[in-house]
């Protein structure tokens, strides 16, 4: 007897392996838009997440952005029905505009996907990003030129979300959800060059895998692991930091603050600030920067100015937020 | 009465920025391949340095690897000589082939820098490196996919060399150049796709502005500095890490490594494996995964093979590297 084809024992051992540890008997939620990467995880988990004891069911989300998207919506929930999930949602949401329409429909998304694991009680939500799509996110986040934390990507594992198959190249993927016998469908916005993701993945990976390499989109995915890594280590350290420094009534001790290294002494900075009310998105390494030379270059300047009508002074030994 | 061409003023104030806090009468030495961007470093140092009470000094290295290369690193060192750097060295080196046509040369030229300063009792050496070559080190560091060393790219100093320009744009400080009325060269290299650097350059780079925005370059620059942070931040850790989990003889102490977050642990073990022989240049992300894995999901396993013909055992709660 013959096995399953390479491609398609690859994605169930994902699957398998992205779950250990999860108790007898829970809901797993394969998250599917009818792409081919989450039609392949359908697929997978189909086949895998009852034999260790599981229940796989599916959600698909109607964002309401395309003529037709209700009707495809009901396709993709009579796919996951035919692969045997159960139970199917099948949520409609309304995008905003706020923080461009990537962003917005990203956001409508997972709140879908957070009520839909709500409401049947889901210990986990599978997503189908591959090793692609975490490149093109590190790619993304190093335009932004903001640190470890923005170039880390997607976690594989992150409250409820669970992504199998971040270590697996989308042509293989693909190559599953065709071995599977499935149909999917190539969401046009993909190919839309007004979307950053787009043009990212048919044109700067493409011309980054031609000038400098193949192996770049796999280069981009380890680095991604590796700095996730240290921002959780980081981040670890200046939450120490933060409550050895802390003087009560939001003020930070500078003696504590001037004998920690500069990436984490900027972190404890940021968090303070953000603590005291500057909005997180505007308050730039720049500006914490600027804070920074409070303590590491104090020249007996007093005050710096922060987004939000916020801002950090010195005096006493103490740096404080307000 | 004006000042100079704001270009220029940035230049020199650059200079002067990055030699604050030499002692008065040192040698600062500009390297200079009379290329726009060292040739403008040498046209500020003439002038900033002098007027910090330091000497400025010049160093052209001809790499020998193209006709009339001894010419015109003799018309480099007169250029030097005409903008009053005193004194001025010349060296030839013989580029050898290892690490391929980049690496051999840079390590020729830095060989030959490392012995000029030498000779002249130089307490800095300046290069010419701009935001714009820091981005192309940043994305040569990128394709490698291994971590937050190899994206912090160059140090603003690092040792005695000193780069001053670090933060300034290329144009900018090739309209400093011309501004300062210097004739320079274009080094036919720097456009030849047969070089690595040159594809990032004229070809990867472009395409990332073009799909992602402008300004990739500087946010690759600000990226690098924050890593740089980063890097020797959990370095430091790593160091203290591996004093508390030393039992010696090479053993490690397992109770003391289980506590360390991964980005810390990972780091002390690549550290051990490459202090018992293992070539650091061989060792992997992955070979040290693999080790940790010996710590952080043990199941019984002892021994993982290294390259260089070492290896990582697991016995009696420690960990041996041999």
């Amino acid at each position: 007897m013959s096995g399953p084809p390479p491609a398609v024992a690859e994605a169930r051992r994902a699957v398998r392996r992205a779950l250990a540890g999860l108790e007898k008997g829970a809901l797993v939620l394969v998250a599917c838009s009818g792409g081919a990467d989450s039609l392949a995880l359908a697929g997978a988990a189909a086949f895998a997440v009852p034999r260790m004891g599981l229940r796989a069911g599916g959600v698909t989300v109607d964002h309401g952005l395309q003529a037709g998207s209700a009707e495809r919506a009901d396709r993709v929930a009579d796919a996951l029905r035919g692969l045997g999930l159960d139970p199917v949602e099948r949520a409609a949401v309304r995008v905003g505009r706020d923080g461009g329409p990537e962003g917005a429909a990203r956001r409508a998304r997972y709140d879908a996907l957070d009520e839909a694991a709500d409401r049947t009680g889901a210990a986990a939500v599978l997503l189908g990003h591959t090793a692609d799509d975490q490149a093109e996110t590190v790619l993304l986040g190093l335009a932004r030129g903001s640190g470890a934390r923005s170039l880390s990507g997607m976690a594989p594992r992150s409250g409820r979300y669970v992504r199998p198959f971040l270590g697996m190249e989308r042509a293989r993927v693909r190559e599953a959800c065709a071995a599977m016998g499935l149909h999917h469908w190539e969401d046009p916005h993909n190919a839309d060059p007004a979307f950053a993701r787009a043009r990212v993945r048919h044109a700067a990976l493409p011309a980054l895998e031609k000038e400098i390499g193949p192996g770049i989109a796999p280069a981009l995915a380890r680095t991604a692991d590796l700095l996730r890594d240290d921002a959780d280590a980081l981040d670890g350290w200046a939450a120490d930091a933060a409550r050895a420094a802390d003087l009560g009534h939001g003020r930070l001790d500078v003696r504590v603050l001037e004998e920690l290294p500069r990436a984490v002494r900027t972190r404890v900075l940021r968090r303070a600030a953000v603590a005291a009310g500057c909005p997180a998105g505007a308050l730039s390494a720049r500006h914490v920067a600027e804070v920074d030379r409070l303590v590491s270059e104090w020249r007996g300047q007093t005050r710096v100015d922060l987004p939000g009508g916020r801002g950090a002074r010195r005096s006493d030994g103490a740096l404080e937020f307000g």
